[in-house]
């Protein structure tokens, strides 16, 4: 067993700031929010942070099967559903990925990028709860 | 319905950049980092992330319930099973909050911190899947 560890503390105005080791983001309620520039959500980050969870363990595996990544990059969407009284709840997270890769080792990237779906940890964690989905597209 | 975007590219060296509007994270798979003053993984993102929609959760309802919050920080610690050869898995996440309220409103506190656990959307998204603790303790 691995423990991971951070910090998040209240720094006024609605805002939550999250410490990891030297290291702090910011986060503030969407509700809060009256210049998008300004600031960004929890709510926000967590699919981003999805994103790069696929991206990381792709990197990973990548180097076991032999890949030259060449380009990544990934889009994000995440629906909430906001109109309960308990909270918003997330309903789906759809990962688009634009990939780029030698032409004879594409083949193998459906596979790999499924793997990296299924291994990254965050994937499991809302496993059941939110439906999840990861698709991608060859890029020049 | 609402929607929250977000990107995340690979800019090299193990590392994914998440984007939100003019927002930059950088984070690099755990397995990467040789320093860990020089980067953060998004499996320690993660539960700060989740430690921080705790707290802004608390912070939409406190207004709601008349509660003057004077301080919040909060421990999160994530514990992650490295053994199996399908990726980490997420087994328990703890969340310790410190929190500081006039002597006359800590009588609603429990209830607050147990509806804002509930109410965080990343909560409810990991629920039955990762054995999240949040518990607290006042401070002076």
């Amino acid at each position: 067993m691995v423990e991971f560890k951070a910090e998040s503390e209240w720094i006024g105005n609605g805002t939550a700031r999250i410490k990891i080791r030297k290291f702090n983001i910011d986060v503030t309620s969407p509700l809060e929010i009256s210049d998008p520039d300004k600031a960004i959500a929890p709510e926000e980050v967590f699919p981003g942070v999805l994103a790069s969870c696929i991206l990381t363990t792709f990197l990973y595996l990548k180097d076991r099967m032999n890949i030259h990544l060449e380009k990544w990059s990934s889009n994000v969407e995440a629906s909430l559903d906001v109109t309960q009284k308990e909270g918003f709840q997330y309903i789906s997270i759809h990962v688009h990925i634009f990939i780029k890769v030698p032409q004879n080792e594409k083949d193998k990237i459906p596979k790999i990028i499924d793997l990296s779906h299924k291994y990254c940890p965050i994937s499991k964690a809302i496993k059941g709860n939110v439906n999840e989905l990861v698709d991608f597209e060859f890029i020049d």
